[in-house]
């Protein structure tokens, strides 16, 4: 087992009816007015809007709004939060939304503490180390963004999809009612559920022996999903399945799956879902349940053991070879995406192969990546192509 | 699910040669005078004392000691720390040890910003709004205590020993190096693990429907630690083992697997064990050993499905009813204490027979107690003498 760090200073609010919990923390820490980061009329529609300014106004906090934040979050609205802030009068920054909202609010944050252009920080060209305070209420889990500090964001301008990460960026609060999840669309209930599935999948399939306590509560986790996602399909208004989804959410991707790993993960895959976005703006989650059982695919004869591993504590797959264990473990996920109506071909993404080469390029940009096996541009330009 | 806050801020540095990393922290943080405290022999044969004063030493940090803690730790060695505290120089506390150690310096680090006895946070005369910061090296993985914002004190003046909760208690840093523990006591290792599995074994089986995903967590973690203990028996300087034993340790009691349930577990074994240790001095783990099978056992009959859905989550009985999967899945845990030499009956911890009322008064102390099923008085004394 690596050594490692773990420190996840996030305080966690979870249930019904807890935003107004937020009033007492905003006040004992000073703040008078935020900016509030929201996307469409989805805030409204779940109710987080409501509560949430409500909330303020009854607790005499001030707020100005940056909204229509999109799915692929874009780097102008970035900006556009930034100008805002550094108009003056802004204590903290309250995204209200899921994880394209709270990347925003994290962008913004850091941005607005820092005299150059925020996407600075996102090509290594400067450093992050101070951020406005982040106090948000999630609406849709998938990214555990509301518990971690990256903040993935995309810039047309260079048709890429890219992230930061930085200890400032934990958000101080997130308040996680599953309720406000009731009226989500049932393809992001799906999207969100294969990000969350696959966050988990970029760690226990990542090659590092790591830890096998580490390992088992991700195959728990992931049977936990493969349990709820259809349940939600059918009841999208069963609170305990949505709890359970926002709870699995919230552990996924927030560090501590990644104790004792070397690499923290493989993320070849999302790295390869972030190119099919950035190009084409596909649903992230959409992105990997395509890219991910290819890449499986691609290179599990060459390492069967994390994938007959993963079929033994998720799908019960104990019999045969480790070679025919993976194969088996690897049907039975593209089988389970298939049966939520995930997508698993380009082709359903609505994508031309003559469009594979340039999608294969923006991935790589011409460096090699990925810690299971590591994967040169023509490796990647095979995987797009069986998942064709 | 029950709605629940999360917020533990404790840093964690995990792993071989963390203790000096250490130091750029305590320095960061100004601190130039800390309060070791420690235990006895153990402490040096470990290595840990020369590792830490080295560190601190290097760093310029100058040192007191509180020493000779002993499991079960005395208030009265509290009440030194506290008195050394006052006589001034000293910014934080430094417990070298498990978590008896941890629980001293816990208590200390609340005590020394008060001006009354410390006592009175044990007998809820007061409250703990403040406390010293705690920067502590894990040599004994059992209590969570390096996680946790919890400590358990024994007064023999009042037979009792209880315990103290406050966010302020939450170590600021734990340096974990598993390595430290390869020269335990082979009774350590068992009953530190036994304690492990009892700090899971209160959630799951506390009769909150609470979440599924964190009892399969819950059973997870129970399964890694029956893998464990007995090759640790075997193999006790293991690296990965002590590592993934002291991965479960601080997951067990630091609150996650409490998410979502409304009592945060029983705890009814617990109080029982605490009369034998306060009246005997009987090594915690070794009273868990003994009085949960007969807790369980006492009350399985009326209560069969936590206790069903254990044995199917981590011994694999599936056939039976739910009463025959609960009485089976009791007998295993028995077995299971037994293979690691574990205590299971009062007799064998030495106790007499005409002791059984003494000791079921005094944890009763006249009230009723327990989740899963609320114990009177004569409900204890039926489980003491089952325990018999």
């Amino acid at each position: 087992m690596q050594n490692f760090k773990w420190h996840n200073p996030t305080a966690v609010i979870f249930g019904k009816d807890t935003v107004k919990d937020l009033a007492p923390i905003l006040k004992a820490d000073g703040i008078k007015s935020v900016l509030l980061v929201f996307g469409g009329k989805g805030t409204f529609k779940s109710g987080a809007y409501a509560q949430v300014t409500d909330m303020l106004n009854s607790s005499g906090i001030t707020f100005s709004e940056v909204n229509d934040i999109q799915a692929n979050p874009l780097i102008g609205k970035v900006r556009d939060g930034i100008a805002r802030v550094k108009a003056g009068g802004i204590d903290a920054i309250l995204p209200v939304g899921g994880g394209s909202v709270y990347d925003t609010a994290k962008a913004i944050a850091a941005g607005s503490c820092y005299d150059g252009d925020v996407w600075d920080f996102f090509t290594g060209k400067a450093k992050i180390t101070k951020a406005l305070p982040i106090y948000g209420v999630l609406t849709a889990s998938a990214s555990s963004s509301e518990v971690n500090s990256i903040a993935v964001v995309s810039n047309p301008d260079s048709e890429l999809k890219t992230s930061i990460n930085a200890d400032v960026l934990y958000p101080k609060v997130s308040v996680i009612d599953p309720s406000f999840q009731f009226t989500l669309p049932v393809k992001q209930t799906v999207y969100g559920g294969v990000d969350i599935i696959a966050h988990i999948l970029e760690r226990v399939l990542d090659g590092d022996e790591g830890s096998e306590l580490i390992d088992e509560q991700g195959y728990a986790l992931i049977r936990t999903m493969i349990r709820v996602i259809p349940e939600l399909i059918e009841n999208p208004k069963d609170y305990n399945l949505r709890a359970e989804y926002a709870m699995a959410g919230m552990m996924a991707h927030n560090g501590f799956l990644s104790m004792g790993r070397e690499f923290r993960g493989d993320f070849s895959s999302h790295r390869m879902g972030h190119s099919l976005s950035a190009l084409f703006g596909a649903a992230h989650g959409a992105t990997l349940a395509v890219v991910m059982p290819a890449w499986a695919r691609y290179l599990y004869e060459d390492n069967p053991v994390p994938f007959a591993r993963l079929g033994e504590g998720v799908f019960d797959i104990f019999d045969g070879t480790d070679e025919e264990k993976a194969l088996e473990t690897i049907e039975a996920l593209e089988d389970f995406f298939r049966e939520i109506n995930a997508p698993t071909t380009l082709r359903e993404l609505g994508i031309k192969e003559e469009d594979i080469e340039r999608i294969a390029e923006n991935a790589s940009r011409g460096q090699s990546f990925g810690v299971l096996s590591v994967l040169e541009p023509e490796d990647v330009l095979e995987i797009y192509k069986l998942a064709y």
